[in-house]
């Protein structure tokens, strides 16, 4: 198997390039910045995505698809989005390839076949969405419109990360509709408590909800919802956004409808995504030096069961215990992996699946068999039982919801030890250089104090938590009045 | 409401576009060639994904994804296949948009980013692939790799129609990789197969399994296997592929495994695929001239209950009765929608659930109140009973079976009585112009014969079924030997 993994302290970025690579989750392609997602990182994701899918549909969303390509005067119709992203957008300008003249068995872009309009590869949908809900909304009989799209989309990104910045990646998006600003911002505020739960009951993430500044807000929206997570390096991750987008596009759309009293208005819209850049998320919470840690609503296999054997006598005989503890947990709906490969010994089994992160390992050996035992490992804490095979069934059900819970309990220690209340910018730059970690600080409200410390630290105001207290104050920075408590981190 | 749908009699093409918008399935997009799928729509494909998804998994394959974008070096790797896609495809020259200097407010491509190598908007990930295959395979330990891809792809068509024919489309693509030509050429059998079940015992749709003569072949491969339906205008449409790719792309991109007994040979393949094109083939299979009809394994509401009333206290107790029911089915595993919608009228409401192919609809009236019935309505056969409340949720699962079978019963008997043998050119013309269907004549093998044939009535050979009888003979054309029949229709 391949050699240890750099460990965190060591080099924290090293680790996690070599995680993605060596857990066999994903890889870079050929393609500047585009991501390969293996099978066992993609069937992560696809667990990712049926409880999503689910949060959605029992919120009343259905889903829906829309064109891969923006047509440019489209992409350009909402200003500050277009603004927002014109800097890196792929963009397709031919439409054929032909032979090269010049290069025999070699192609080239046939000049012929020019776009009359160049087409935006999606950065995201807005545009093309909006320019559709123009013909789908007419009367309040039609709102609201509450949809889903699961999608790749392409941000031209300079430097990339497996999962956390890839010129392509994949996610959903959610463009909905509504009568009334009320409502919208409802939906909105929603959609960001729906992922805040995702985040912390599936994915075991503890995660502050709140509104982005101005500055961070998404490029088109009026206020901007997010779910901000802490890395064990102290690092912030922004790991979902959800964003009441006014009548912005609505208006550079025309999308008006008419109200039961009969009167015209512009329809008020709200959009909000996650994306594959929670597997770095993931990674980055709860694995640990020997790879990854998975919880066990997203893990692919729960269990692996590995035989240790000297003759095909004993490997018979494990394997029927095998299936049994298979069909036993496969009825409770535990995953279950008979890891019974002859090209691999137990070795180099153990060290995949740790490197895999699988919550539980069950061995059974010769010894086992004379006693009626197994040996069960937990992937999260590395302690080891042997217990007999009656109660294996209910242990392991007890051991997959107790290791659920500690990983959420285990992230959120570390996360809640690390938001530190600083009252002077001296103690600001010492928290963040030191201890790291949110740093919930005054702030004056002004974009240039914002930019000043961001330019000094590195930090930004990753969000005004919707939770917190009302608390006045003095800027951290200028000493001007703040109406409250924001916080600062570096971030992903 | 809409207006009724042109008749398939009168206009079958105008027919099926009316339909497939009326219907809300899909719609053109701002997007020359790109459709957008209605939340109806997608909820139906949705159903198909999710049926082969499972069957793909049963049979021991797994998801993955690879990049969207194929740079030209790796897309001219391959020969043939380059050569068969070049002329669809569109190609990403830019990276960024900046703002036109000669018209305010809006963008243009900035010339300073114009990528070094042109990137290709994958029809088809064989190249990406199996580049990255490169670096997976080195042994035959590592072998099989099964592996399947949900994704869009796109190809530049220039006569578009929706789910038909569009630039681009959602598919899946299996990409395997084999030791042995032998277990490469089952491999691309047996997912032929799997597509026939799902066509069949899913879609309701009976299929013709057969091979592709050379010119009909995928680009790139040895050997295309397929299926084809009949559409009730008598033309073919081919609903899925499965290609035995040989060691072309493991030649193309040098990918070679070391085998049990020490040796370097190049890897075998096999890439298979079904699109939203199997959209079109439900809907021409089983609608009719009130719109869709839908087999009930793909029905996203199965069962649609319409309440009739006039007072507020009958409306209150037929809901009672209406979620009574729901609840029942929901336990069998029925899915049902209450349109209890207030802004339409039952005449209504029935006229849009017949145009969406709700498979039975269920109506509860004052009288149905004093009498403990409902009325239940087949969109298939139009028939209507009333029926005891008593036995709802036996009939309710009965009627569904036998919608079921009877679609496929309907569509397989119009199959079979539309493969016409003919035993020379005169019939072939007169039979395909008089009936249509499918034509089951000898050919003499050559591509030349196939080529006049298709010139001179445009009709082509749709494949040499896998089940038919060995059979010499004459061709139907030149009257040189034959070794056997194959089917020739117009196709889609
Ligand atoms: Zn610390
Ligand atoms: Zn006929």
């Amino acid at each position: 198997m391949s050699k240890k993994l750099t460990s965190r302290a060591e080099d924290y970025s090293k680790w996690y390039n070599e995680l993605v690579v060596k857990a066999d989750l994903a890889e870079n392609s050929a393609v500047r910045g585009c991501m390969v997602i293996k099978p066992y990182g993609y069937a992560i994701w696809e667990k990712m995505q049926a409880e999503l899918d689910k949060m959605f549909k029992e919120t009343g969303h259905q889903n829906a698809y829309f064109p891969l390509f923006v047509p440019k005067s489209l992409f350009e119709a909402e200003e500050k989005n277009a603004e927002g992203f014109a800097k890196e957008c792929a963009v397709v300008t031919h439409y054929r390839l032909q032979n090269d003249p010049d290069k025999p068995g070699k192609l080239r872009v046939d000049p012929a076949a020019k776009l009359e309009e160049e087409l935006v590869v999606r950065p995201t949908s807005e545009a093309i969405i909006w320019n559709t809900y123009k013909g789908w909304i007419q009367s309040y009989r039609d709102l609201p419109l509450l949809i889903n799209q699961w999608a790749n989309v392409v941000r031209w990104e300079m430097r990339t990360r497996l999962f956390l910045r890839t010129a392509e990646f994949l996610w959903q998006e959610g463009h909905t509709a509504h009568a009334t600003k009320a409502e919208a911002l409802k939906e909105a505020e929603l959609m960001n408590n729906v992922y805040a739960n995702f985040a912390e009951n599936f994915m075991a993430i503890p995660v502050v909800k709140g509104v982005k500044t101005e500055s961070e807000r998404f490029a088109g929206a009026d206020e901007t919802y997010c779910i901000e997570a802490l890395m064990q390096d102290g690092k912030a991750l922004q790991a979902g956004t959800s964003h009441f987008l006014g009548q912005n596009f609505a208006k550079a759309f025309d999308v008006k409808f008419t109200s039961k009293e009969g009167k015209q208005d512009y329809v008020w819209a709200t959009s909000w995504g996650v994306s594959t850049r929670l597997m770095g998320a993931l990674i980055m919470t709860h694995s640990d030096d020997e790879g990854l840690v998975l919880p066990p609503s997203l893990a692919p296999n729960q269990v692996v069961i590995v035989p240790i054997y000297k003759t095909d006598e004993q490997f018979e005989e494990i394997s029927k215990i095998a299936n049994l503890i298979k069909s036993d947990l496969y009825a409770k709906n535990i995953s279950v992996k008979y890891d019974d490969r002859d090209t691999y010994r137990p070795g180099a089994k153990f060290a995949q699946h740790e490197l895999q992160g699988v919550p539980l390992r069950i061995a059974i050996g010769p010894k086992d068999l004379e006693k009626g035992t197994v040996e069960i490992a937990r992937r999260d804490t590395k302690t080891k039982e042997v217990i007999a095979l009656d109660n294996l069934t209910s242990t392991v059900e007890t051991l997959l919801e107790d290791i659920q819970n500690n990983l959420y309990k285990k992230a959120l220690d570390y996360r809640d030890s690390h938001i530190t209340k600083v009252e002077n910018f001296e103690e600001f730059k010492e928290t963040l250089n030191n201890k790291g970690g949110f740093i919930s600080a005054h702030w004056d409200g002004t974009i240039e104090t914002e930019d000043k410390i961001k330019e000094i630290t590195k930090a930004t105001i990753r969000c005004m938590p919707v939770d917190s207290e009302k608390e006045e104050g003095k800027c951290v920075f200028t000493g001007n009045p703040s109406k409250g408590r924001v916080l600062f981190a570096k971030a992903y």
